[in-house]
């Protein structure tokens, strides 16, 4: 078992990583729940799988436990099933001793923790994530949320956890296209800061796809350290943070025009993000083309996508970026890659280039 | 012109007080809202009266501004409101530095600053309270929500606004019944901090009633002043906060009680609670007897009730009591007065003496 602290002062925590941690989470509870009682928030595939597991542990740490599951899916980020959130949190006569467990991938983690955020303004919120996309991202620095028509994560809240329960034997049932998904986050933080981390990932490929413990507990380790020091120089995403959005301005408005549906995954349209970003890193001479291209291939080996056919007419493409709630005066700005480990926030990019970097077509160095 | 400032480091903000006030609602909000866009959020009576002036103003100072009213009464105060509220911030494609501006009473401030609260993870808002009880209580401080049918305030969130704009002259246009409510948390306020605020309220409580602004610019500046120190020591209602819920214990479950309606306001339940409580304190030896009269002296004086003829029964109230969200592992805490401008949270009363003490009826000092 690996820990890592976040330090936030009076709003820090610890995210407690290691194989079947699941079954100490009625231990974690106790010191995050004075009053004794938790309702566990799920969806209907994680209830079946690992619901009675955290549970019988909850319940063996003297708790009192109910559980709440909602289907799966990013549509279960709605006002509806958040009110549904509240109607059972009300029946249960919660106080602000007791809490929410979060178990699950992003959009349990994001619905449950905005429930917990908003109800009696604010109540102790345990992220139990069981996807790789939560254990190494969602689950860490207290972005919570739903989604509203206009937009994905309009309506949220910043909540840090009280803990993070990182059980790495969840990751086994997870299908293969989930935990590819979530390797674009991984890729994400290892191109923005960690060099180290990158080149384990070129290394170990393979072992991590085939989920092995030895080459996945250093993975997700890391990945929370970076993302625990990233948010503890800007817990409210004032500046600093944006970092994050490597990969995210591009990924996020192509996510958005596919309608967040099966056809395209968070991971997936990050990746494509993240991809076109580091075309448009080398052409505007900010990093060299050996980076970009590392990260191109990176993506490939973890099988995602890179690229997509035909891309989104631009005034289509603007509409949807402009969308985005990072964005400020109607001007994106994008992070670019200095160098695979090191990435720039802030910067301007023509949208008469988004297009072709999108569609992955062989970058031109424009006359600067 | 009076200002207050609430000290509260990057969160901090200044309340301005005076007649006339919201001509320069716009001035301030161009310092708060740096994308220029306002939305005003208010409700229909208020609309009617104050609405124009508002977005004059903000118009004038170069912001474009739009406006949204819910109908008035604390039923605004739910979800499907919230939701609205949303479609339009969506709709207007707000981003973070584009605000919100809450016009009205405490149900509009408390709507409004929860749906600035969780935009996009949080907008700014100007609170420019017209009720005397936003101006003195609500609007500063951060508490922001809606209701469930379970309870009042059960869904929010802490927020604090960026700007206070109180206007004196609103308070001209508000019903008699309105500005007695209002009374009943300046009269709190003094209670519990301010024994020379409390001296003032007994000599000027004619000229206050009529609404003299020489004898209400200074309650309003004294009481931001004495909520802006409690808060200051205390955002998040952890502790010493606790003291201004003087008066709320009973005060909230008479009101849940009588249903949030017309019959029985905020204010007249706190009276009630406030005067209860004051029995109660020197039924508990806390406070001499004289103490406990002038408070309810004075709460007569403003017009407001200090008893109810038949109170619920016992049963009922402590699930009232009990549900209350302040309460933490079932034991209701009650803040009690030492003297007049001295108040002792985290007091226990046996719920044997509640009734009596909500009936007025002439306290027995109980053998200890």
């Amino acid at each position: 078992m690996k820990r890592v602290r976040v330090a936030l002062g009076e709003r820090g925590y610890t995210i407690w990583i290691g194989q079947g941690l699941l079954g100490r989470l009625g231990e974690v509870a106790r010191g995050c729940f004075p009053g004794g009682r938790a309702l566990v928030v799920t969806d209907r595939n994680v209830a079946s799988l690992h619901g009675e597991r955290a549970l019988r542990s909850l319940r063996r740490a003297g708790l009192s436990a109910g559980l709440i599951a909602v289907p799966a899916g990013e549509r279960s980020k709605s006002l509806a099933r958040l009110a549904r959130i509240y109607d059972r949190l009300a029946a249960l006569r919660f106080d602000r001793g007791c809490g929410v467990v979060a178990l699950g991938g992003g959009v349990v983690g994001d619905l449950a923790g905005f429930a917990a955020a908003t109800y009696l303004r604010g109540l102790p919120c345990i992220q139990a994530p069981t996807s790789l996309l939560a254990q190494v991202d969602s689950a860490v620095g207290g972005k919570t949320g739903i989604d509203h028509r206009a937009g994905k994560n309009l309506i949220g809240a910043f909540h840090q956890p009280s803990a993070v329960v990182s059980d790495l034997a969840t990751l086994k049932s997870l299908p293969a296209r989930e935990m590819r998904a979530g390797l674009a986050e991984v890729v994400k933080h290892a191109a923005i800061a960690d060099p180290r981390l990158f080149a384990f990932l070129e290394r170990r490929a393979a072992d991590i796809l085939r989920r092995k413990a030895p080459a996945l507990e250093p993975v997700v380790v890391a990945n929370c350290r970076i993302k625990a020091r990233v948010v503890e120089k800007d817990e409210r995403e004032s500046g600093p943070r944006q970092v994050l959005n490597f990969g995210h301005t591009l990924g996020h408005a192509i996510e958005a025009l596919w309608g967040y549906s099966n056809k395209m995954r968070h991971g997936e349209a990050v990746a494509i993000g993240m991809a076109a970003a580091a075309r448009l890193s080398w052409e505007a001479g900010l990093c060299g083309r050996g980076d970009a291209d590392r990260l191109v291939r990176l993506l490939e080996r973890f099988g995602l996508p890179t690229s997509i056919r035909r891309p989104p007419d631009l005034a289509i493409l603007r509409r949807a970026v402009a969308s985005d709630k990072k964005t400020r005066r109607g001007q994106p700005h994008f992070v670019l890659l200095e160098r695979v480990g090191k990435a720039r926030i802030g910067c301007e990019v023509p949208p008469g280039r988004w297009r072709e970097a999108l569609s992955g077509g062989r970058p031109s160095r424009a006359p600067r």
